[in-house]
C-alpha cells in the first residue's frame, strides 16, 4: 500500500472531531502560538505573505531603540549588524541543505537572481539558452529577459511546459546549447513541486547548470541542496520564512563555484575589504561577494526572528515532520472540498500525490470572474485564500501554524459560499487592482 | 565683503556662551526634540547613519502589529504598501528638486545605480566611457565596473582627480567618448561639494548624460535636480534622511528619459501589470519600472518617518534654514579647532568657503594611525566622528538635530585630546576590522 492508497483510504474518516482530535495529539501544534494569528481568521495565504510572529515586534523594537538609537553607528560592530547577511544566511543554509558558508540573506528574490544567473552563464560560455517554463512565477522570466537583453550577443530564452521539461532536458536539440536550466521546485499556481535531485541530474546530464527558486519551498518542507549537487539558488524571505513584507531574499551558491565569477552587482558589501575604500573592485572570498549594498538591518531583524521560529521545531521533528503534517493538512481540505462542493465545478490542479505538491492545494474554476468573486466571499468570512489569474482558487496550509480543524472549516466555508451562491455580488465580483 | 569674510570676521568672537546664545535664538532647535539622541553624546556621524527619530519605534511597531499582524496580506491594498516606493520617493523628490513622479525610494543605493547607469548608457549609444572621480565612493566605482565587465564592447570607466573634471569636460580629448559622467556632489572624504548646475552644464554641454550620486547631499541643504536639468540621481536613505542601518536608497530619473529606457534589473514590482503575471516583461510608465523585487516595508515605514521629521522643518525655512545653520556649525568648528588644536598637526581638508562644502568638515593628520587612534579617543569621551583610510578625522554636522554647542564642546574634547595625548593607548591604536 503505497502513500497514496492511505491518504485515499483515510479520505472517508475525516469529521471535524476526528480533526479536533488530531491537532490535539501532534507535538508541532504548540508553535502555533508562536504567531499572532487574528482571532477567528483562517489563514491560507502564508504561501503569499506569512503571518506575524509573536517576538517580531519586541525584537525589531529592541534593534530600533538600542541598537541604532543607543549604539548608533557602533553598533555595524557592536551589535554584529555587518555580519548579518552572513548569519541570517546560516539559519536559512541549515533549512534548504546547504552549508553554513553557502548561502546570505540580501536582496529580493529577483535580484538575487539576476546575480546568480549572470554568474551561472559565466560557468558555460559556449552555450546561449536559459531553459525555464513558461509558468514559472513571472519576476523569474522577467529577471531573465532582463538579463539577456543586456547581454546581446545571441543569449535567449526558451520556455516549456512542466511536463515537457524532462523530455527536453533528455532531447539531442537542447543539450548542447542549455547554459543554465531555471526552474521554481513549487508551482505559485498549482502548487506542483518538483524532485530537485531528479532534475538536476537531467540538467547536469544535458551539460547545463542549475539554479533553483525555492520561493515555496525553503521553510515548507525538506530541501537537500548539496544532496542534489544543485549549483545556484534563490528563495524568498516572506512566505514560509515568515519574516514580514518585503524581507530581505537569500541566495545559495554551491562552494566549487563561490570562486569562480564575480557577480555584476558588484557593490562594497561584496567586497574583500570594503572598509579599505580603494578604487578597484576585488570580490570578497566566499559566498560573500554576492552582496552588493548596505544592508536593510530591521527587514534582517525581522526575519531572523522568523527563522528562529522555524529552527524552534526542530524538538519536533522540524521540517521532516511539518512536512508530513502539511500532507495531512492539505489532503484533508482536498478530499473536503471534492466531496462538500462536488458539481460546483471545482477542479483539482494540485497533484494529488502529496509528495508531488508544495503545501498549497489549488482548484480551477471555469469562469475567471466567479474564482475570484468565490474567494473575495470566503476573505470576507475570514478564510484568506488567494486568486491567481487566469482561474485559480489558492490556498496555502503552512503547517507551522494552521490546524486540521482550520482546513476543516475552510473547506465548509467554500461549501457555504457555492451552495448559497453568496459569491454572486458585485462587491466580491469587482476586481481590485492588486492582490 | 564676501561670505568667507563675513564668516573670518565672526571667527574671533565664539565662545561657549555664545554657542548657547546663538542656539537658544535658532527657530532649527525645536527640531532636535524629534531625535532620541543619546544623553550626553555629541553624535557627529549623522553623515554615516543618521540618529533614531523619535517616532520610528511607534511608527514601525504600528506598521508590524497592525498593518502586517492584523491586516496581513490585505494591508498591500488597504494600507498603501503598494505605493510605498513612489509615496516615499515623492516625499524625497521635494527635497531634491524633483517632481512627485520622478523619484522611487527602493534596494540600495549600489543597486539603484546599476539601474541608472545601464539605462543612461542607452541614451548614448555611440560612445564608451563613464566618466568619474578617483575619490568617487568606491561603491559607485564597483557598480560602474561591473556594469561594464558585463557589457563588454568596448566600455570603460576613465578616473579623474576633482580638481580636474572641468577641464576634462570641456578639453577636446573627452569630449567624443564621454557616454555617462557619473560624480558624488559631496566627496565622503573631503567634504568638497560641486555645483550641480554648473557641472551638469558642463557634461551636457561635452555631449554627456549626467548621473550624481546625491549620498551626502538629500536631506543636508537644497539640492535643484530639474533646475539643474540633472538627468539621472541615486541617493541614501540611512544618511541625511535618517531612516535606519541600511534604509532603502532612492533613484531620480527625469521625466523626459523615463519611457525611453527599459533597466535591466526587471523584476515584477516594475512591470506595467504585475498581478496579471503574465509571461513577458511589460515596463511600467513612468519612474516606476525602476523598481525591481518586492520591497521591505518595515524598512520603507521607518524610512518614511525619516522624511517626515525633515519636511516638518518647512515652517522654519526648511533646507535653505539648515544648509544656512550647517554653514555656521561647520564654520564655528573648524575655527575653533584651528585655533585650539593649532601645532598637532591637523590640516583642513575641507574647502573654506561654506557653500563648497557639504555638512562636514573633515581633518587630515600626518600618521594614519594617529589620525584612527585620535577618532577612537574621541569616541570613548562621547564625541563620535569617524575615521575615514588613510588619514581623515571626519565630522559630520546634520543642522537638524546639532547645536554650536556641540561644535564647540567637541573642538574642546579634539584640543585635549591631542594636547594630553590621550589617544597614544593600545585600545585607541588597536584598528577594528569595520566602522
Amino acid at each position: 500500500m503505497d502513500s497514496t492508497e492511505v491518504e485515499a483510504e483515510a479520505a472517508a474518516e475525516w469529521t471535524r472531531a476526528e480533526c479536533e482530535r488530531l491537532d490535539h495529539e501532534d507535538p508541532l501544534s504548540v508553535h502555533r502560538a508562536r504567531f499572532r494569528l487574528p482571532p477567528g481568521l483562517i489563514y491560507l495565504d502564508g504561501n503569499s505573505l506569512g503571518p506575524l510572529p509573536a517576538g517580531t515586534q519586541a525584537r525589531v523594537s529592541a534593534a530600533i531603540a538600542h541598537e541604532w538609537g543607543t549604539g548608533l553607528i557602533g553598533s555595524w560592530n557592536n551589535a554584529g549588524w555587518i555580519d548579518l547577511p552572513q548569519r541570517v544566511g546560516a539559519k536559512i543554509a541549515s533549512l534548504v541543505g546547504a552549508g553554513d558558508d553557502e548561502v546570505i540573506a540580501a536582496d529580493s528574490t529577483s535580484i538575487n537572481l539576476f546575480k546568480v544567473l549572470a554568474a551561472a552563464l559565466q560557468l558555460r560560455p559556449d552555450r546561449r539558452v536559459i531553459l525555464s517554463e513558461r509558468g514559472n512565477f513571472p519576476t523569474d522570466l522577467y529577471i531573465a529577459q532582463g538579463l539577456i537583453a543586456m547581454l546581446g550577443n545571441g543569449y535567449r530564452l526558451e520556455l516549456a511546459g512542466r511536463d515537457e521539461l524532462e523530455h527536453l532536458l533528455t532531447s539531442d536539440a537542447m543539450r548542447d546549447d542549455v547554459a543554465v536550466t531555471m526552474l521554481t521546485q513549487v508551482d505559485y499556481r498549482d502548487g506542483s513541486r518538483l524532485d530537485i535531485a531528479r532534475v538536476t541530474a537531467l540538467a547536469h546530464a544535458a551539460g547545463s547548470v542549475i539554479v533553483w527558486d525555492l520561493a515555496h519551498s525553503a521553510g515548507a518542507f525538506p530541501v537537500d541542496l548539496n544532496g542534489a549537487r544543485a549549483d545556484f539558488a534563490v528563495g524568498c524571505g516572506y512566505k514560509y520564512l515568515n519574516g514580514g513584507p518585503g524581507a530581505p531574499a537569500f541566495l545559495f551558491v554551491a562552494r566549487e563555484h563561490q570562486g569562480r565569477f564575480q557577480q555584476p552587482l558588484s557593490g562594497w558589501m561584496g567586497h574583500a575589504r570594503p572598509f579599505e575604500f580603494v578604487p578597484e573592485y576585488a570580490a570578497a572570498q566566499g559566498v560573500s561577494r554576492y552582496l552588493c549594498g548596505t544592508p536593510s538591518v530591521l527587514a534582517l531583524t525581522a526575519l531572523e526572528e522568523g527563522l528562529d521560529v522555524l529552527i524552534g521545531t526542530q524538538a519536533h521533528g522540524g521540517l521532516a515532520a511539518l512536512e508530513a503534517k502539511a500532507a495531512r493538512l492539505t489532503q484533508c481540505f482536498i478530499d473536503l472540498v471534492e466531496d462538500d462542493c462536488a458539481g460546483f465545478g471545482m477542479t483539482l490542479v494540485t497533484p494529488r500525490e502529496p509528495q508531488r505538491r508544495g503545501n498549497q492545494v489549488s482548484f480551477a474554476m471555469p469562469d475567471g470572474d466567479q474564482a475570484h468573486a468565490v474567494v473575495q466571499a470566503l476573505i470576507a468570512r475570514g478564510v484568506v485564500g488567494d486568486f491567481r489569474a487566469p482561474h485559480i482558487l489558492r490556498f496555502g496550509f503552512a503547517p507551522l501554524y494552521l490546524r486540521l480543524v482550520d482546513a476543516w472549516d475552510a473547506a465548509e466555508h467554500l461549501a457555504e459560499v457555492l451552495q448559497t451562491r453568496e459569491w454572486d455580488q458585485p462587491r466580491f465580483l469587482h476586481r481590485q487592482a492588486v492582490t
